[in-house]
């Protein structure tokens, strides 16, 4: 097993080996602009980390670390139209660096790209790969539906928020560990058990998310703090919040969130304060705990070295403390 | 065999019994609209239909033709956003219906979806579909890319503008019979032949079009006719006049696509004598006859028998000596 640096340049090295800026230019260069850009790399690494896990060279799921790669590229590239973002990773969203049109051009030939990337499997491996990948496709555009949709609503309830996490984040976290399990060829019980590790982790990652875009150190943290309070995001510390607010506090919480402020201090230091008041905070820290035992517990389940429990473990509890 | 209208029943009657209209409804409507929304099912009817020629129940190729068809209009409703075209088979476009978010998501499920299609079948047919489908996929991309970036040049040549027309159509026509072909697991030289037939037949027809949309008859011709005049849109026609234009003539061309008019009957009509004088009309007949005759040679290569062959040539002539 390598280290998570060492899988992240493996995998860079690959990426960079694939000759991915060619003709037409306008629709491949903004395709290699964006997998450039950097970004943490998990999900890819993910793949090769399970690959590892269950004994198969971690080099033979380097094609599908890809193809798990440019699909969440291509989702990013996609959403940042439609929640019309000016930036990505510090630098300029695509369809700010040339226009929409390219953006949802490009996108598309990166859904493309992902699918061509499981070529390099045998027809079994391929049709296991594929149909994983297309269940898990689709359920992140019903995802990223219900998020566009949430903005519109009043009355969203905590299942369905979740609901909504799972889809749009989690099944991709899962997915790519199941593919590195696929390639492993690995038992039907491996494969399934370590696809609910990764959904879990991935629950608890992306309230992990939430918590630290209020509560975020913002010397460490990579965005900035408060930015889903500008945004009136109707986030698990949103809901929890009005779950347990007496009147007042309710009132006062709505009234935060149908505001959009120039000087926006006040406001979320406000809501950041009804977040703490109100037991929100400590809701949602129990329930990424939640989260990450569940994760836990089915790790103990699979059918692999204690070691090998171990370094998921700690990569696990990597992301629970992470800060950025 | 059934007759094409036959083949057209059945793929609807297919098509009808596909649960689409799922939840999120903000995500599933606008694609059960645009497939509901009717068109001449060209692509899935060839796939039926070269299924039968190869000698298999052409029920089976049923999946593989609705991914062409779901593809084929995934490929109308991003097209229609990039063109800011507000209306599709008479109709309002998806995001017009809509809005562009709407179209740019339920397109993106329209193209995981197709490939889901092909989970109907075996991993060796599955491996071959997918992979077919996700070069011809990426070819329509380079070819819409290509499309956009001739509107912006002033120096496209002939044969770059045949490589646009055979990316962005002839493929997926090739494409629909190949995987028909496919399903009934015909040889690799026959599968070979069809898609050239099919790639031949998609110039011819996407010249025609071309053509067509100059010269149609306005009783018969669906579309606006002279629309690709009044949108200055560099056509083979339009390119073919170039060449052959005495200087006069092409400063009066060049002059003419330079204007946007309100009124366009005027540019139209001296257009079109243009098209006739300088002999592009003429030429551009004569291309798309050679090009119908090719696909006809390959026909003749193929291992089938002397009926089979008739019928696809019918399908050919008949498809040639359209007026819509």
């Amino acid at each position: 097993m390598l280290t998570i640096s060492e899988y992240q340049e493996q995998f860079l090295i690959y990426l960079k080996s694939q000759n991915i800026d060619k003709e037409p230019k306008n629709l491949y260069q903004p395709i290699d602009y964006i997998l450039q850009l950097g970004g943490k790399r998990l999900r890819p690494v993910l793949t090769l980390m399970t690959a590892d896990i269950f004994d198969i060279d971690y080099k033979l799921a380097l094609p599908a670390a890809m193809a798990v790669e440019v699909f969440h590229n291509f989702s990013l590239v996609h959403d940042d139209i439609m929640d019309d973002a000016p930036l990505r990773r510090g630098n300029e969203t695509v369809h700010e660096k040339w226009n929409i049109n390219t953006g949802i051009l490009s996108g598309d030939a990166m859904l493309i790209l992902a699918y061509k990337y499981f070529e390099n499997y045998q027809p079994e491996t391929f049709r296991k790969l594929a149909k994983l990948f297309s269940k898990t496709a689709l359920e992140v555009c019903e995802g990223q539906q219900y998020d566009v949709d949430f903005e519109t609503r009043n009355d969203v309830t905590i299942p369905e928020y979740l609901k909504m996490i799972e889809y749009k984040t989690a099944v991709l976290v899962a997915a790519a560990m199941k593919m590195g399990a696929i390639v492993a060829r690995s038992s039907k019980e491996n494969r399934s058990l370590i696809y609910d590790f990764g959904l879990n982790l991935g629950l608890a990652f992306q309230l992990q998310d939430d918590y630290l875009d209020a509560f975020g150190n913002p010397e460490t943290f990579g965005k900035q703090v408060g930015g889903d309070i500008i945004e009136n995001k109707k986030t698990y510390l949103y809901l929890k919040a009005l779950e347990f607010a007496k009147p007042t506090e309710k009132e006062q919480l709505l009234h935060l969130f149908s505001t959009k402020l120039d000087d926006n201090s006040d406001k979320i230091a406000a809501v950041k304060e009804i977040f703490n008041t109100t037991g929100a905070s400590k809701a949602t820290q129990k329930t990424i705990e939640e989260y990450t035992l569940k994760a836990f517990e089915t790790l103990e389940q699979i059918k692999i070295s204690e070691d090998k429990k171990a370094i998921l473990k700690a990569f696990g509890e990597n992301l629970m403390s992470r800060n950025t």
